[in-house]
């Protein structure tokens, strides 16, 4: 594989990371600041290159629902520079004093929080990702290189050099944002296991991309974004919170990770169930039930093996029965790609079991699985949603896009 | 390839791990106290396999210091027991509130430690190993999975047999501890792409280890212990104090990751060169010197490039003379493997720089890179020593062998 093409790219990243990683707050929310500025300032170029590749998109038969995802209008680029302008004031999560001893030979051990180094970022259609990838790293002190999309490569590329530009009038290295401008899948791969340059890999975008990361990748990986979520209706649930949160749960936004796909329900609920579809019934969510719940639901269509472990991202759920919250619990186990599961349940043990035995980056009681989101939890910005135990599980906010280093302080210590 | 075997082995691991990860403090206490008290009681039989093991690493041509770490003695098989006891008498890294919050919608959020669930382990010769992983991983509610070098299958097997029988007995599943009785290398590399049943992989060895693990694992993965390490005697050391902690970080015991590879010279300290040789001499430790130093280090041999990028985990030292505290963080920019560097300096600039520039686990001012150990840093005990900065970095302690997860609890909320 040549990887020359990287390996460039790679060297110019680890020279841009000396710098950022020393430079402090101030400069990096004033390139923050400064490229909320010229984002705006540029709004014209931007949108023209972002026409260009609707044009294109459009000439590729894209459906309308991705040329959505594609396109920027004024107010979207507003809506990412304001965001550019929260994260410059958020707390810088780089230098934090996060633990620290006193050894009884006197040495001094502090444990402080470091940039990650090098962060690639692979991503699909969106391109405001873009921006919010771009910031969150700067904020944190990371030099990111952003591998975009083939569809949105024009918007991506006219973002970057906005970002470049500005970053560098601030006084920090415009390599900082490093833009990979060919889509070929070789050039993906080589990113993947480009181990001398890179320190951490976030894919953003769907199962596709997810399984080349798992296949491929030899750089340290945050995985994100794969949502089989559940929402388990409990024998005590109550009938109106079961109807809104299975309701908001799956349609508030069908194309997100943290939607509903699934819905579990108890067979001594099995009664809840027209209330329910009525509620899904406004917004024509097609059901697929299993055989003990499709007398309760007309017009559903019978469930098969594949939609247990299907993520829709669509207007349609699974509906599964069970005997038991123990069998909820094992469906889960075996399906759930341990993003997001919440109970409906007024009963405190059935709410006690299922927060202590689901395995989820996010389990709920009484609420829909749509809050599993950096903002929603307060962390002010993420980067993605992380479904893998290892570093950051849930939302990854500016914190999870560190590491740290011990400091130890002697006079002359030896063991 | 066939993977069938490390499935098998991979399914009894999930099957014990949603066990294990319930289990309470208590039980997995009596689970390590009953292991240390097996151990003890079957020293006999456990020193009957390691004779094995020794007879044929003899006819096998092994070197004395390699069957130094193969071999086991009663003082040993104490040492292991009484490890595992110390084990138990640590906190409970499972079950703590890491943090949380109350939100503006009333949403309850904790975020609660929970086991990273099945761990493997991949290490070589030495068999006390075996036990020390257990122990970590039973008392962080993890299950292991085992893979140790061919040298100590016999060793190996006869301590997880121990091991399992007390886990058992203890009211545990006995596949807490699950062990890979073959040792070829297609097994080991189905192991490191089980993500299907394995969560994380630590492997614990030499280069070559790593570098297969890099190069093969698709399981994410904690890399541990590959250290070519830096002391930096700076302009303004004292010469006493420079003596000591080159002396101690080299020769304490050579084949430890956190030993010594590389002295690094200030110009101005090159006199001090004759003073740290004579304490060097004391244990024939080989000195590999630049054309500067190699003038004050009678019988030092010229360093080549390799000698920068060796971990030699012997008497051997190589010898790099710079101009100033820049090229000292340069070098170790580019040769260091990011274990642990000090600087030797009475100089308040100088050790503010390095401990600020240096961005390796564990900086040092004035003191032996020795002390880079979850021992020496109060943890009570380590797995290992992170060179990654994704998840854990420097010592991994039990709280390291954790994951999170949020809880929400709400009232009926919807977004």
């Amino acid at each position: 594989m040549d990887t020359s093409y990287i390996d460039a790219l790679g060297q110019r990243a680890v020279a841009a990371e000396r710098i950022l990683a020393r430079a402090g707050s101030r400069l990096k929310d004033a390139a923050l600041l400064e490229s909320a500025k010229a984002l705006r300032d540029n709004t014209d170029a931007i949108l023209a290159a972002n026409a260009r590749d609707l044009d294109a998109a459009r000439e590729n038969g894209m459906s309308e629902a991705m040329q959505d995802r594609l396109r920027l209008d004024a107010a979207r680029i507003e809506g990412v520079a304001a965001a550019l302008e929260q994260i410059a004031a958020l707390p810088d999560p780089v230098g934090r004093t996060l633990s620290g001893s006193k050894r009884p030979n006197g040495l001094d051990i502090t444990r402080v929080s470091v940039p990650l180094g090098v962060i690639a970022i692979i991503y699909e259609a969106r391109p405001n990702v873009t921006c919010d990838a771009a910031g969150l790293c700067l904020k944190s002190g990371n030099v990111c290189v952003l591998r975009g999309g083939k569809e949105a490569i024009r918007s991506n590329q006219a973002l970057v050099n906005v970002l470049r530009g500005a970053i560098e009038r601030a006084g920090l290295p415009a390599d900082c944002v490093l833009f990979v401008d060919r889509t070929d899948r070789e050039t993906a791969t080589a990113l993947m296991q480009a181990v001398k340059y890179i320190d951490v890999l976030i894919p953003r975008g769907g199962k596709g991309l997810i399984n080349a990361v798992v296949q491929n990748a030899k750089v340290p990986t945050i995985r994100t974004g794969d949502g089989n979520c559940h929402v388990y209706v409990d024998a005590k649930a109550d009938p109106e919170k079961a109807a809104e949160i299975v309701f908001n749960a799956k349609t508030s936004r069908v194309s997100v990770c943290n939607a509903c796909e699934t819905l579990i329900i108890h067979r001594d609920a099995l009664a809840l169930l027209p209330a329910i579809k009525a509620r899904l019934d406004e917004k024509g969510v097609t059901l697929y039930a299993d055989e003990r719940a499709i007398g309760y639901l007309p017009g559903a269509e019978p469930a098969t093996e594949a939609d247990w472990e299907t993520e829709y991202l669509d207007y349609k759920l699974a509906v599964k029965t069970v005997d038991s919250l123990d069998e909820a619990v094992d469906h889960i186990e075996r399906y759930s790609t341990r993003h997001s599961e919440s109970i409906v349940t007024e009963d405190y043990a059935a709410a006690q079991a299922f927060v202590e035995r689901v395995n989820s980056a996010a389990v709920y009681v009484n609420a829909s699985t749509r809050f599993t989101d950096g903002g929603e939890f307060g962390f002010g910005a993420e980067i993605g949603i992380s479904t893998q135990k290892l570093h950051a599980r849930g939302p990854v906010g500016l914190p999870e896009l560190t590491s740290y280093k011990y400091i130890v302080r002697g006079d002359g210590q030896v063991r």
